[in-house]
């Protein structure tokens, strides 16, 4: 029988991916049918790379610059003063600014049909480079999770999205990326408003956000089910892999290949022997990490 | 080649379905590909029989009559006193009584986890009876239109429902009544929280509901898309069938073999004329309406 995940190294992590699969999917004790099966995977770390700065945060960085430049008044406020004045103490610790940061996201792109959202996500997709690869983000999606997205499509999973990050961000690429098309694709997103036969994007931001203990809920909302099998990188995945059958926790050790960093992603690695999740090392278990 | 909606008469609105799903199916201007065919459906009054009154509001009152015996303290605060009093009155106008509804819908199962709320519905459609049919409410879905959901489903539609009642209500029946499985279940739900690998029910509702302008917005965030097809019955329905390319209007005509009623649906009616929508006569239409 062919590989079915040949991105990866034959050890652990691919065993035991393998074996669970196989287990839920072929007659005996723990059999799942397949009007059952459901994956879910965060993207930002765990699908494609969030290094040094995770695609929709460049998108946004270059649509408050366009915005100081277009009303200086804006410039005098933040997050739009940080970018006018290449404030990088101020946008490297932006996470700790969040009515700023909520403003300037929700801001970027209010008032616009999502269609018209996508147009933009798109055209940034289609010119944007990766600062240090040098290539098109959309390259940028690791080569073994496809495969393993693949495989579990094959075995009649229905995979799911399930990202901190923006919904309709993700929605524009899924389909090119990874082969699973929008309505499976579960994110935070601004609030909507529907108006005379359109859906606009509007001020506010979607509560619970799709973080933390915020991931099963939205699969539940969406889904109806837990998943059986999760897979993530980060603390705010941890939640969402505690509830499925089967957890994979990606750890960014390949400093060579990809970036080496374990911030963000403490609670979960220490987590992980107790909730019996896979972790799979990027350098040991990947034997590719991009399809470059 | 058989008859693919044996339970509609032939006539215009039979005829124009089956033009509408030939002409985006078959080669030609107006095919659409099958990862892009998406149909939903409102579910009260439009997939089941929601008169006298709909199958959660007689979940719902049950469960009043519960609360006010265990809690007599509750039986002195609404909507609790009507219950307890038989106040017919109150109970016939509880729409315009939207702070207790709220509150009696939302408190009567707050705290417990989706799951055992799913027991309760469960055990809810196993027991009770139509009040003036006399039978289990899974079997007064109409059965032309899950003929329509099945023929859709051949042609490749992903076919959701877009329900304003609860959707995790739904849920527990959607593939026994219509085949559609319990992802593909959109509608309005109680406000949820993740606590300690669980999801459980609070106290407030998730905004928008599943209503008027509501759907479009329900079904962008669901699926991503503006359905292909739609169908629905009432004035909340009418958002929703105006984003779709295809609209189907029920209207309930057949005193005899149904319930016969245009309220709360006249501007929807009215507008079915400018709007292009196929409206569906139950008396004319429908060859049958219940599969008894």
């Amino acid at each position: 029988m062919a590989d079915q995940l040949p991105s990866w190294t034959d050890g652990p992590a691919k065993a035991q991916i393998l074996e669970f699969v196989r287990s839920v999917t072929e007659p005996g004790a723990s059999f799942v049918p397949a009007a059952d099966r459901i994956a879910a995977f965060d993207n930002d770390g765990t699908l494609w790379c969030e290094k040094p700065m995770n695609p929709q945060a460049d998108f946004l960085l270059r649509r408050w610059e366009e915005t100081a430049q277009a009303h200086p008044g804006k410039a005098k406020e933040q997050p739009w003063k940080a970018v006018t004045e290449g404030d990088q103490a101020w946008l490297a610790g932006v996470l700790a600014h969040v009515p700023e940061l909520t403003r300037g996201v929700t801001e970027a792109y209010a008032g616009i049909t999502v269609e018209a959202f996508e147009r933009a996500v798109r055209a940034f997709f289609d010119t944007a480079r990766h600062p240090v690869l040098g290539v098109p983000y959309t390259r940028l999606g690791y080569q073994p999770m496809r495969e393993l997205i693949d495989l579990l499509t094959a075995m009649q999973f229905e995979v799911y999205i399930c990202s901190a990050g923006g919904r309709d961000f993700v929605r524009a690429v899924a389909g090119q990326m990874y082969g699973i098309p929008r309505q499976r694709v579960i994110g935070s997103g601004t609030t909507l408003e529907y108006r005379h036969g359109a859906v606009y994007r509007t001020k506010g931001v979607e509560q619970p956000i799709d973080d933390g203990p915020g991931k099963p809920v939205h699969i539940w909302t969406r889904t109806g089910r837990k998943p059986l099998l999760a897979g993530g990188n980060a603390d705010g995945d941890a939640a969402m892999l505690r509830t499925a059958r089967f957890g994979l926790l990606i750890r960014h050790d390949d400093a060579g290949r990809e970036f080496a960093y374990d911030a963000g992603s403490e609670k979960a690695l220490a987590k992980a022997k107790e909730r019996d999740w896979t972790v799979v090392s990027m350098q040991n278990d990947f034997k590719v990490v991009f399809d470059l």
